[in-house]
């Protein structure tokens, strides 16, 4: 048995840190931003970009065989992948997901520990700083990082909602805490019949109006500022709630549920989505790290199944509901009143 | 070609290190080691290991589904793999490695930007403390924990070479910086004809002698101290250095090869073996990153291909030179004079 056993899993887990890193810090100093431009030496692509010559070469050869960057010669250049996701100057470029775990997740998950011990959260509020909301919305820069975060992790799963739900019975859509707005966007984009608000806290209108504006949708897409714990949500046939419920405990998740219900009209269509754990909580390892990161970041938030989410649906009074997958560890759950 | 391009590679590896913590804090919290007495309930492991109840079932689901832990009803219990590597009170353990990538390595790498804009180290010698081995010497329980870290990290190759290199034709063997022994162990359990040194620092000594003894070859494998910048390596037939050279600069490098040369008769071999990079740089991305390792954890470390190993060898008179692949990013490089 011994033999047949190897702990190469063990380690490669054990240290998924270093690959981890080493993309995180080539979004941080632009790799691909300036490869999009085209193939560079490496002389050039270190100088450009500030790298040590005791450095470089290690760093750019790791990329190449992390699959992230090509090399012919001495020369350098983005996969189609990264000249896609990661240029930085491209609407398609998800990395800020990847800016804010390189510069927030990896340091407050290196206490997992101790919030696994105190079921504490270890972000800012820990050393008597606002709370995670409080932190973002407070800083105008952070606050556009957190949003550009937030479409980086979420885009792929708003064009399958956008394409896959059942539009052509509804008229109007409201995204609940809509951040940059790229599920608000992406719906509008796929269905023209469509008119949809996006309501999220007012700091965020001018971020949510640019990124309308810039992908075309203006017209059909407004913001509506509001604050989901003293306001109603805003009147609409569907509601969608992406990346939300999860932050919260259970007594407000169930109020937001309940928010939701009394927003639609009979027949109307809740959508809840995020990284909804497999009803056997053994297979969504992602999902279930995400609700690790919610006993990091909030003082309540988890992560939950289809089934969990499909009962509190039930209990608000909706009528039916059924789980969706979309892409990766993402999946819908949607309520029908 | 937008439509056939997905982000799930970037966004997996660049959130890699959620999995790599949970696993490091399973073996911190002895997750494992709790669990090779029996399958256990969630309420009980969470009471033996001091998981906190809104922590303990989304990170033990999380292992289930990371594949580290098995689940039955309520009773979580080890995989083949976590038990045989994973319990600390057993032989065959390697955690020792992930123990001390939890405490010194993820919280070092959250320099790697630094480090790689300005070629410096980034663990206790840059907040004035001594360097990477003098931090190490200086603590008998952080020396104990680095050296069972070596045999964590090397056991698989070293079993490898015991059985794979024609050690027929040898007597003697010295493994340089030979740390717990696990080399020289594995090459004498597997040869009962050779007789072999470990060679390192003198304080590594007591931790030698009891693995030694603890494995059963005491009687032929035998510790010698020294220092092998200041002395000459003991003569041998065969000299092996397994992690010892990418911890240096280039001038040591070519020393310690010299040394080795010196230390062997002619027709005797001189074996190197660690993550050996692939000559064309692209593929062993493991080898690459802990090449950005010693640059975080050295002045002028730094791992190589076989094809610039053999060419400081021929430099230092070896005759014939070629490199086996070990296992995972491991291969040696041989050297017969």
């Amino acid at each position: 048995m011994d033999k047949q056993l190897n702990p190469e899993k063990i380690l490669q887990t054990g240290m998924a840190f270093w690959p981890s890193k080493t993309l995180l810090c080539a979004v941080e100093m632009d790799i691909f931003t300036q490869l999009a431009q085209g193939s560079e030496s490496l002389d050039s692509l270190r100088e450009r970009t500030g790298l040590h010559p005791r450095a470089a070469r290690d760093f750019l050869d790791a990329l190449v065989a992390l699959g992230f960057l090509n090399r012919e010669g001495d020369r350098y250049s983005n996969t189609p992948e990264s000249d896609l996701f990661l240029d930085r100057k491209k609407l398609s470029y998800i990395g800020g997901i990847l800016e804010m775990a390189n510069r927030r997740l990896y340091p407050i998950w290196s206490n997992l520990t101790e919030a696994l011990r105190t079921g504490q959260p270890q972000n800012e509020c820990k050393t008597g700083g606002p709370d995670l909301f409080g932190t973002l919305y407070a800083d105008p820069a952070g606050l556009k990082e957190f949003l550009s975060a937030m479409t980086g992790v979420s885009h792929a799963a708003n064009t399958v909602i956008a394409r896959s739900f059942p539009w052509q019975g509804y008229h109007t859509f409201v995204d609940v805490g809509t951040a940059q707005g790229d599920l608000a966007v992406q719906i509008a984009l796929a269905n023209p019949h469509l008119r949809g608000l996006g309501f999220d806290r007012a700091e965020v209108a001018p971020i949510f109006q640019q990124y309308a504006e810039a992908t075309g949708v203006a017209s059909r897409v407004a913001f509506m500022p509001g604050d989901f714990f003293k306001d109603d949500l805003p009147k609409a046939d569907v509601v969608l709630m992406g990346h939300i419920l999860h932050d919260w405990d259970l007594p407000t998740k169930k109020m937001l549920i309940r928010k939701a219900f009394d927003a639609i009209p009979a027949g109307g269509a809740f959508i809840v989505y995020e990284s909804i754990i497999d009803d056997d909580r053994s297979k969504n390892a992602f999902g279930l790290m995400m609700s690790l990161n919610m006993l990091i970041e909030t003082p309540g938030g988890f992560d939950y199944t289809g089934a969990d989410c499909m009962g509190w649906m039930k209990e608000a009074g909706f009528s039916t509901m059924r789980v969706e997958p979309l892409v990766g560890a993402d999946s819908m759950v949607i309520g029908i009143k």
